[in-house]
């Protein structure tokens, strides 16, 4: 069959190789007009294939090597709070999105993770039973279909991630597991490195950080996952997927907190060249599986390959379509644009906002 | 024959109608992997169709009206120079381009602009016969498809777009011409409002501004051009389609002139609500063709199109994925977000950068 | 007599020297505790009198040529207007105020200048009778001591500063008169240039601009007023005393018209760096008369003589205590305070506010 | 005897009254031309006693209950390094400054305290016997005159405190020691709660923290400091004298490590309305001797002494010159300056810095 001649996300890993990760999609489609702020739910999966399909192939193009199913809150629970979506069913998302990754992710030589993220279920009720259930539903629906592996993402207590990576663990498949929480540690206040410890001992092979925070902030978190290990004697692959946003200010609860969030996040966005600060931190930290979370779009993944591409031997199809540090623009008719083709100018521009009446930093809200 | 059905620009525009324009494709397809910045060349509608389709039909979805043909530079000495493209003619990437937004067109209710902007050979040479050859070979192209209207753009010498109004006007369709020029007045120091008398005098039914500066500021030039029409007793409709970044320092060469050009423009881009206010602005002074150009993405366009729901007598598709005014957000679990869903609360919101050790306001270059 | 032996103004300016100005007097005394903010009174120089003694001593060490009579705002009808001093008469202020410059700038060999500003009287009935007798009472209080010449000052509408140029060209002395406009004119549209001829025609010696706006915006307007005189064929010197401020988002108010203003100004205050710049555009321009008003300390009228200490062929007194561009720094115990003994560091420097929750520009009230 | 009379810091202290130090002398001094930054050493006392005389008087009309002498960095082995002063000693600095403020401390009702600080001696040799020489030549000068207690300032190692403490416990008066550290702890890395316990068992009466950082900063660092005596059961009162500028970004060095320091400090400087807030922090963290050190000029004591009106039950005199939260506003000519005359205007403006080029965070010096 086809996916066993594909190299497993294990066999990458176990090799040293370079991961690269995919970028958000909820945020990016939402700019396109198929996801609902406020709801981020995916039935775009359904209702607008195409639209989903474009952006995995923006993703594979740019250097993914995993595409990741396109169910983000796709939990039956979730489906129901949110009352956006009526007429199709939480496991015709599942299956479609599972098709959409496989289609796009044969294009190339990528790999399919079926995503489960928290659930209402588990603040609400915090029964083990009644959660795990819930992840069942949503691996069964997964396991109908083609997929590489297993993501727990976006999940801030770590007691719901090892419900998954339990429930998970029992297809077989390989499971990774990203905390979208702080160096301060989970919502409960489990610190980081004993987290890692607790999904490692549950079963996940890969652990890191996803979503909330900026990137920079992430690997420092993550870092703190790899001491827990290391002094637990314990051993994983280490995977990061961080905000695509400046948020010096944030607390524990990340973005969720700034006044900026989710309509105004524009000017926090990350540049390319930031990108570039962040594969290379993260590289040096030994996270070997680097990709992007909410605000990361197709170049700043490419940028992730650029930045390793000699660590990966080899460029992205989307860098036919990018001078490396700003090299094409060599060939720009005004003398000073010329002047920009080169490493040094883009690394260190302090770019400005253009917006002298707003702040710099925010005041987040409290919990 | 189709076309014959549907209401043609004039049409829409002579019945006071608001018509919505498309937003940016270029900047935007760098993103998604498909343009190579400092060339900025369309071969994608020809290597990557998919792409550019996925792309229009967001900016249909978004509320746009007209679709651009996706042939930005597409003149053969603009090809050549660029040295980019080998393999495919510019002859064919200007009809592949003219059947991808005549396709995704047809979905809704959009009408097909054909576009031509500067070309190299006007600064070099500075030769009417030359440069009135080479739009004529552009519009021989969009001729043998299935297009609606003509749209002279991104043109910053009022005498080139005089000859590209000529040519296009030979053709016997609407044209439409916009400069990228501040309120100074265009490259040779033309004021707009003199420009708009000498683009109507050549034949352009309707003038007005694209790109180079912030949407404020290109209301305040179409102001001076609706002036100057006026003054000369001229009639026209106006029309617009700014730049989606904040560039209150720059001058008459508009964001070129800007550090952060092109690669570090994120932290100036517009938020849905900036767009808002300009297209309120826009309407007040007049202007009935409002669209957006480099940094607009479709959630632009939708902001537009919502902003003058009222006006237009209707909500885009995209729409029904964005709750009015953050709306939506009366669901958020964090209390905090769901008091922001309300007008007030983004209406008056100024984003912080997140990023303090930037400065505000950059210094541009000087010519 | 003593006053017979100095130099007076215009044998200076006559011989080409550098005219160093003083500070602001009413700003620097409300942070020392002896003005009342709103009010703006000099009543100190007869409630404080070591107060103001100081305050010229340290204007004076700092290089100043010339020492303004505190006497702002000491008109009849301002003082009762205020309401502030009600057992001190107008004309004890200004004989007190007369002593105490006189007696400092008699420790070194500087001049004396009797200095009126506007009077509510002309806002109020514009009777140039009734706003001249109020300007002859208070230049009787100065003639009654020992003065050099005259200084108009803080005047925005320039028939105002012709009256009171008129008046005090009666007595025979030098006079000064220095409007506080922007480049647009003053209050009445009067341009910048118009209203430098109109007070050379009054009788002026020496025109220019003081506070309201920033160093290189006054520049910007007394290069206006040269213009016109030039252009009328006009002779008289040049001076300036702008605010010690930055204020780049203002309009023809100044800095009355900023949310800061008067009680927020610290962040916008000027470096000595600053003022090395101001001071060597001002003479740039041809003017040489440089000092400042609000907001100029005794280091910034420092920085100005040490800017022009070739020029001046001289170093003031308080720059025993001040090593040049920063040298003192070289026996710093920190290295990187070390190495900030050099005028590329200070000239260079983009200082932070340390206020990241702060805009970076104001909107300034409208009239 | 006169001092007799007078009561004590300790009586007041122990009364519980709110006493309210003075503000920073060195760098007010430097910008008003009598010390050199670099060498920050004290010659003024004697070379210039009229400039020092003032600055005492205008701290203790702002409500100044104590006035120090003005003895920064006078000891013998710092005067002899610095090589700024050849002709005048130490013991003629030491001595003429308790002159000159016993002379103002008598005009109101104020203590003086002779004020010793960090030597370079203790860096270089760190030699108890040699360091407490030199304090003890210190306080034999100051022991010829009449002074009230002692201040030990601006110490970055407890364990030179203790011994400056030790000394000056000898001559049975009270002692005050104040710590130039952060909440990290002092620059051998013992905690603020280690430091005051030290502090109180070498026998000072009185502990806390001055300069280096901002107000906040500071008070968040003595409560360490009373949390570390609370647990071990002892019993001092509390001091704070901070900086007078925002400082977000410092590590424990403190504003040294700061590009602005010390020649671009000005953006970062308080408002006076910073300053009620410090005051009322301090005053709620139990803070009774309450003052300022660099950056604190007149009206900024006099704002601590005004926000603690009513627990001191008294106005400075320099308030005769100030309206409550810019009460004196109330009969600006202009309309919106004065609506500004009311508390929420002042405690909610966010002042903008006026220098858009700029960033509002800097990246501090590593040590």
């Amino acid at each position: 069959m086809e996916s066993k001649r594909r190299k497993g996300i294990l066999e990458r890993l176990n090799a040293g190789e370079v991961v690269v990760g995919d970028g958000g999609y909820v945020l990016q489609l939402e700019r396109r007009g198929y996801v609902k702020a406020g709801h981020w739910t995916p039935e775009a999966a359904v209702e607008h294939p195409e639209a989903v399909r474009q952006l995995h192939r923006e993703f594979l193009r740019a250097g993914a090597n995993v595409l990741q199913t396109f169910t983000f809150y796709c939990s039956e629970d979730k489906l129901e709070i949110s009352g956006n979506v009526t007429s199709i069913t939480g496991a015709q998302i599942n299956e479609a999105a599972c098709d959409l990754a496989r289609e796009v992710a044969n294009e190339g030589d990528a790999l399919v993770a079926g995503c489960v993220s928290k659930t209402p279920c588990y603040v609400k009720s915090r029964n083990e039973t009644e959660v795990k259930a819930i992840f069942k539903k949503q691996m069964d629906d997964f396991l109908k279909k083609d997929i590489d592996f297993f993501i727990v993402e976006f999940v801030d207590h770590v007691e719901e991630a090892v419900w998954a990576v339990e429930v998970l663990k029992t297809s077989g498949k390989t499971v990774g597991a990203t905390l979208c929480i702080s160096p301060q540690g989970d919502m409960h206040g489990v610190p980081p490195g004993e987290c890692a410890v607790r999904l490692v001992k549950a079963g996940a092979d890969i652990v890191g950080i996803n979503c909330h925070l900026d990137p920079l902030t992430c690997v420092r978190t993550v870092k703190l996952m790899k001491e827990g290990l290391e002094k637990a004697g314990l051993k994983a692959h280490l995977m990061i997927q961080p905000l695509g946003f400046h948020t010096p200010e944030c607390n524990h609860t990340g973005y969720l907190s700034l006044p900026e969030f989710p309509f105004a996040l524009e000017t926090r966005a990350m540049t390319r060249w930031d990108i570039h600060k962040y594969a290379r931190e993260a590289y040096n930290a030994g996270i070997r599986y680097i990709g992007g979370c909410c605000g990361f779009e197709p170049y700043h993944i490419r940028a992730i390959a650029e930045e390793l591409s000699a660590e990966r031997a080899s460029l992205p199809p989307a860098s036919e379509k990018h001078g490396l540090w700003g090299a094409a623009l060599e060939m720009h008719t005004k003398p000073w644009v010329r002047a920009r083709a080169r490493r040094e100018y883009w690394e260190n521009l302090l770019p400005a906002s253009g917006r002298p009446k707003c702040p710099s930093m925010a005041t987040p809200a409290s919990e």
